[in-house]
C-alpha cells in the first residue's frame, strides 16, 4: 500500500513562513505526528463554576459592569432593572408623535379584543378591559421590547377558560371562578418571574416550534368552534372544549339557531376577514384591519340599538360597570381544594403566555436589530401578571397580532403601551355604557378573525418537507389539543420532542470513512464517491456522545462493522484488516459506561488481532480517557490527532516491520 | 495575511499516484476546493426503514440466513430459537464431567441460598427451592449463555418482598401474598419476553452502570439490615425497609435480643466471610466458599438438633413439605384491587433481574469470547419466569455469585444447570425433613455474606475520580433506595441520568479553533498552544446536535463569541473580523428550529457585515440544510468541506478584491 508523506504547507498563518518545505523527494520524508493534548488543567470546582456559568449565565450579564466606576455601575444597574431609563432621557416630541399614533391604533384593537378574550376565558367582559390597563403600564417600565403590545391574548385565555371550567362552573360559581382566575394569574406571574430570576429561561425552549405550530393551530380550531355559540345564537352550549362534544352540541341545538344572528354575524365576519386580507397583502394599509374591529363594534352596536324593539333574537352584552380596576388581592386563594388546579392552570398559562410574549418580542427586536433579554423579559412579564392579579386582571402577555399592528403603525418605544392604557382608561371611566347594545356575535367574529390567522398550514407543510419527525411532533400536539385536552396535548408533544433527543442518543450513527484521493480529507465512503477505503484500515466515525444509553449498542455496532468489513475483504481478496481507527471528533462527551465500552471493545478486537486507534477526542473526552488510563492501555500508537497521521504513521511502522 | 496553497500530497491511497504534484512555485497555485455533497438520495420510506433497522435490528439477526438453502435455514432457525441445538450434537463425556462437577458445586450453593432468598422475599422457604428447579431446566434449553447459573437472586427477592409487603402482609394474608408473588413473576416474565420479542432491549441500557452500582449497594445495605432480625433473634421486627425505621426497630426491641443466637450467628458469619475472602484472593480455591454455606447449614442444623432440649432461644425453619413443584397457574391473579401492584412489582423486578442476568451473561461470555444475544436472552429469561409463575416459582435470573462459582468450577455448557436442577430435585423429594432444625440465623448469615460483596465502594471511588456526575448519579440511587424506597430511588437515578443527556444537549460546548502552524489541522486555541487564530476569521466548532432545546442558546452564544472576538481584536489592534466559520463536523443532527436559528444568525451577522460560512455538515444535516434552502441563501462561498479550504479560498477572494 502507498506509504507517503504527511507534508502540508503552511497556508494561512500570519507569519508567511513554511515550516515543512517541499522537497523534491517529498514522498520519502518522515510523517509529522502531532500529539493529542489534554485540555488546560482545572479543578473540579473551576469546572463546576464554568458549567454553572454556561448553564445559567450564557449571556454573561455582568460583562457590561466590568471596568466601570461605581457611579456608572449604579446607572447601568438601574437601566438593566428598568429599561425605561435607557431610552427615557433621549425621549423627544418626534418619538412621542409616533408612539401616540401607534398607541391609539392598538387601543382601537385592544378594546374590542379585550372584551372578546375575556369571554373566551369565561370571565366578565370588563376584566378584559382591566387587563388592558394595568399590565401595559407596568410592562412599559420593566420591559425591554419596544414593540410589544401587552394585554390579554387568545391562547392563554382559552387555556385558562378550558382548564378552570372543567372543575368550576363559570355561570353557577362565578365568584369562585373569578377567584381562581386571579389566583392562576398570580401563580402564572410567580412562575414566570421565578424562571427569569433563577435564569431557567431555557425551560421555554422545550416548547419547540413544531410543537407550538401544532398547539396554536389546535387551540385556534377549538376557539373557532367555541365562537359558533355566538355566531349561531345558541343559548345552551356545551362547556367542553374538544372537537367532538362541541360539534355534537352545535347540531343538537339546531332549534336555537337564530337566522338574524347568523346573517349579521356572517356579514361582519366577511368584512373583518376582507380587511384583514387587504392589510396582509399590503402592510402599509395596516390601519384598515386595525380600525375595522372597533368600527364593526360601533356599527353593530348602533344596528342592534336601532332594531332593539323589533327583535330579541340577537343577544348583546348588557350592563358593564364603569370605573377603574378594583383591587383584587383579597380574592387570591391560597388554600383549599382548588389550589392545585389554580397552580396547574397558572403554570400552563404562564409558560404559554411567556413563550408567546418572548417569541413576539424577539421577532420585532430582530427586525429592528436590538436585543431582547429573555430572562429579563420573563421577570417583566411575571411581575406584570403578579401585579395584574391584585388589580382584577387575568393573565396577559405580548399579543402577536396587536404587536404587529403596533410595529406597522410606527411605534418607537414602550410609550405606545402607555398611550394605549390611557385610551383604555378613558373607556373605562366614560364609555362603558356605550357597549350596552354591543352584540355578542361581533365579539365572536372578532375572535374568529384573530385566531384564524394562527393556523399556519404553510409552516406545517414546510415541516413536512424538511423534517418528517418535526411534522410528526406538530401533528401530535395538534390532534392532542383538539381531541384530548389542552395540557395533555402539550405534554404529549413535549414528550415526543424529548423522546427524539433520547432516541438520537440511544441509536447514534456510525459512518465508514475513506480518504479523498490527493488530500488529507477523510469522509464517509457512502456519501463521497471520491473517498476510498485504505487497505488494512477500517476508519469509523461515531456521530454522538458515548453514554450509558448507547455504549452497548456502539460496541456491538462497531464489531458488526468489523465483521462486515472482513467479509467484504474476503470477497474482494483484499489485504487483511489490521486496524480499526475510531474518529472521535463528533463524540462530544463520554461517561464511565462509554469508557468501559471502549475498554471492552479494545479487548475484543485484540482477541481478533485487531488494533484499536482513537483519533482526535475532544477536550472533556480526552480528560476522562486520561483519568481512566485507557490511553495508557492503548499504547503509544493508540491515539492520534488526525486520521491522516494515524494512517501514515501506522502504515510506515508496518512497513518497517516488514508487514505487507 | 498569508495566502497560500492547499496542496496536500496523496498519502495513503492504494494507487501511489500524486494528484497535486509539488511545484517549485507551490505557494502561487490555486487552492483546490472540494464541494460538499449531499448523501445518496433516499425516499422517506427508505430512510424510515433504515432508521427502523438501526433501532430494532442493530445486530442484523437475519444476516446468517442469507444465501442458505431452505434446509439450512430451518436448522439455523431452530438453533437460534433453542441454542441447545447448537452445542447439543457435539456434547461428549468430557464436557459432561466438567458440567457435573460445576453443577453439583452450584447446587450446594443454590439450596441454602434458595431457602434464604425466599425468606428475603417474605415467601415460604420451599418456594426458593422450587425456583431453583424449573427455571434452570427451561433456561438450559432456551438460553445462550454457557455459564449463567439460574435461580432466585437477592436484589429481585428484596424488591419483590419490599414492594408487595407494603400493601399486603405476608404473615396475615399469606395466601394473597403468595398469589401476588406468582402474579408479579408472571408479569415480570411477560415484560421481559416482550422486551426481547419487540427488540426493545435498549430499555435496560437506561439503567446505567453508576445507577446500578448505587442501587445495588443501597439494596445490599437494606438487605443486610433486614438480616439483623435473624442474627439478633428479634421476633417482632418492622415490616418497613428504609434505614431509619429498621434501625429504630432493632434498638427498640433490645429485650428480644438472644445471646445464643448472636453468638452462633456471628460465629458462622465469621466462617463464611473468611472462606469468601480466601476464595476471592485465590480463585482456584473457589470450592471453599462454594461449599461453606452448605457445610454451615449442615453443621448448624446438627448443633441445633443436639441442643434442642436445652434452649429454645434459637429459632429454626421447622416443617417443610416434601415433593415436587405444585402447579400454581390457578393462583395467578388477573383482576381485583391488587392487580396494579402486581404489574408494577413485576415490571420493576423484571427489569432488575433482566439487567443482572444479561450483565452476568455478557461478563462471562466476554471472558470466553462468545456472544450472548441480548434480545434472545430476554426472551429466554422471560419465558422461564412465565413458566416459573405457573409452577410455584418466584422471579429468577442469572445470579452473579453462583455464575462466578459455576465458571470457576469449570462449567462448559448449560448442562451444569440441569445437573443443579437434578440435585435440587433429589433434595425436594427426599431431603426436606433434614432442614427441620436448620436455624434462621444461618440463613441470615448466608444472605449477609452474599450481599456484602455487592457493595462496590472501589467502583464508586473510581466514578468519583473519572466522572463526578456519574458519581452523583450513583449517590442519588444509593441514598434514594436507602432512605426513600426501592422503586423511587431507581426512578430518581434514571431521571438524573436522562437529565444529564438533556442538559448536555441544552447547553452544548462551542470552541474557538485555530490553525496548527504548518498543517491543515484546526484545533481548539484553548487546548492547543500551537493553534493560532487566523486574522479576519473566527472559527467556531459546535459540539452537539442543533435542536429546539439549544438553538436559541447557540445563536446567542455565537453572537457573544463574535462580540468577544471583536473586543479582543480592538484591544490588540488586529485586522477586522470579516467571517465566522462554523465547523459543523460534530453537529450530528439538526431540526427545523436549528435551521431557523442558522437563518437568523446569518441575518444578524450580515447586519454587522460579517459573513457566515458552514464547514463539513454531516449527511443528514446537509440534506436538511439543502431542503430548507439555507445553502442557497448562504451563497457560493458559504459552504466548504474543510476549514482549511474555507480559509484559503475566502482569503484569496478577499485578496483578489483588494481587501487587506
Amino acid at each position: 500500500m502507498g506509504h507517503g508523506t504527511n507534508r502540508v504547507e503552511d497556508m494561512a498563518s500570519p507569519n508567511n513562513g513554511t515550516t515543512a518545505p517541499a522537497t523534491a523527494n517529498a514522498r520519502e520524508t518522515i510523517v509529522e505526528i502531532h500529539s493529542v493534548c489534554l485540555p488546560p488543567k482545572k479543578t473540579a470546582f473551576q469546572k463546576l463554576k464554568k458549567r454553572f456559568g454556561d448553564v445559567f449565565f450564557p449571556d454573561d450579564p455582568l460583562e457590561r459592569f466590568r471596568n466601570q466606576t461605581w457611579r456608572n455601575r449604579v446607572i447601568l444597574g438601574l437601566q438593566s432593572l428598568f429599561p425605561i431609563f435607557t431610552w427615557g432621557s433621549q425621549y423627544d416630541l418626534k418619538l412621542l408623535r409616533s408612539d401616540v399614533v401607534s398607541g391609539l391604533t392598538i387601543a382601537s384593537l385592544a378594546i374590542p379584543q379585550g372584551i372578546s378574550y375575556a369571554k373566551l376565558a369565561n370571565l366578565p367582559p370588563i376584566v378584559g378591559l382591566y387587563s388592558s390597563f394595568v399590565p401595559p403600564l407596568i410592562y412599559s417600565v420593566l420591559g425591554s421590547s419596544k414593540h410589544l403590545a401587552v394585554g390579554p391574548v387568545s391562547i392563554a385565555s382559552l387555556v385558562m377558560g378550558s382548564m378552570l371550567s372543567e372543575s368550576v362552573s363559570p355561570t353557577q360559581d362565578s365568584i369562585l371562578y373569578l377567584k381562581l382566575a386571579f389566583t392562576s394569574t398570580f401563580f402564572a406571574g410567580l412562575f414566570q418571574a421565578s424562571l427569569g430570576l433563577l435564569r431557567l429561561g431555557f425551560v421555554i425552549d422545550f416548547l419547540s416550534k413544531p410543537t407550538l405550530i401544532g398547539f396554536t393551530a389546535g387551540a385556534a380550531v377549538i376557539v373557532s368552534l367555541q365562537q359558533l355559540k355566538g355566531l349561531l345564537g345558541i343559548v345552551h352550549f356545551t362547556g367542553k372544549m374538544q372537537f367532538i362534544p362541541v360539534m355534537s352540541s352545535v347540531f343538537s341545538h339546531r332549534s336555537e339557531w337564530s337566522w338574524e344572528t347568523i346573517l349579521m354575524g356572517l356579514g361582519f365576519l366577511a368584512i373583518l376577514l376582507t380587511t384583514r386580507h387587504i392589510s396582509m397583502r399590503k402592510p402599509k394599509l395596516f390601519w384598515i384591519s386595525a380600525a375595522s374591529p372597533l368600527a364593526s363594534v360601533v356599527i353593530s352596536t348602533l344596528l342592534v340599538f336601532l332594531i332593539r324593539n323589533k327583535t330579541h333574537a340577537i343577544s348583546f352584552i348588557g350592563h358593564l360597570p364603569k370605573g377603574l380596576n378594583p383591587p383584587s388581592s383579597n380574592m387570591l386563594y391560597f388554600s383549599g381544594t382548588h389550589l392545585a388546579l389554580a397552580i396547574k392552570t397558572g403554570i400552563i398559562t404562564g409558560i404559554l403566555s411567556l413563550t408567546e410574549g418572548i417569541a413576539v418580542g424577539r421577532t420585532f427586536a430582530s427586525l429592528k436589530n436590538y436585543q431582547v433579554n429573555g430572562n429579563k423579559e420573563m421577570m417583566a412579564i411575571g411581575f406584570m401578571n403578579m401585579a395584574g392579579s391584585c388589580t382584577s386582571c387575568y393573565v396577559t402577555t405580548g399579543s402577536f397580532s396587536r404587536s404587529a399592528v403596533n410595529y406597522n403603525a410606527g411605534a418607537k418605544t414602550a410609550v405606545s403601551n402607555i398611550v394605549m392604557a390611557s385610551a383604555v382608561l378613558v373607556t373605562l371611566l366614560f364609555l362603558m355604557p356605550l357597549f350596552y347594545y354591543t352584540p355578542n356575535l361581533i365579539l365572536a367574529a372578532i375572535i374568529l378573525t384573530a385566531v384564524i390567522g394562527l393556523i399556519d398550514y404553510q409552516a406545517a407543510y414546510k415541516l413536512w418537507k424538511v423534517d418528517k419527525f418535526d411534522f410528526f411532533t406538530c401533528m401530535c400536539s395538534f390532534f392532542g389539543v383538539l381531541l384530548v385536552s389542552v395540557p395533555l396535548g402539550l405534554a404529549i408533544a413535549v414528550g415526543v420532542s424529548v423522546l427524539k433527543i433520547l432516541l438520537h442518543v440511544t441509536r447514534p450513527n456510525t459512518l465508514e470513512f475513506g480518504n479523498i484521493q490527493g488530500t488529507q480529507i477523510y469522509q464517509s465512503v457512502k456519501r463521497y464517491r471520491e473517498a476510498s477505503r485504505i487497505p488494512g484500515f477500517l476508519i469509523l466515525a461515531v456521530e454522538s456522545p458515548i453514554y450509558f444509553a448507547n455504549s452497548t449498542y456502539l460496541q456491538e455496532r462497531i464489531l458488526r462493522w468489523t465483521r462486515e468489513e472482513e467479509a467484504r475483504i474476503k470477497e474482494n481478496n483484499g489485504s487483511t484488516l489490521k486496524c480499526i481507527i475510531l474518529d472521535m471528533t463528533a463524540v462530544s462527551s463520554i461517561d464511565t459506561n462509554g469508557i468501559e465500552a471502549l475498554f471492552e471493545l479494545r479487548r475484543r478486537l485484540e482477541k481478533q488481532s485487531l488494533q484499536l486507534v482513537l483519533v482526535n477526542p475532544v477536550g472533556s473526552v480526552m480528560e476522562k480517557l486520561h483519568k481512566s488510563k485507557i490511553i495508557e492501555s492503548l499504547g503509544l500508537s493508540g491515539l492520534y490527532l488526525t486520521v491522516g497521521e494515524a494512517v501514515a504513521d501506522l502504515s510506515s511502522t508496518w512497513k518497517a516491520h516488514g508487514q505487507p
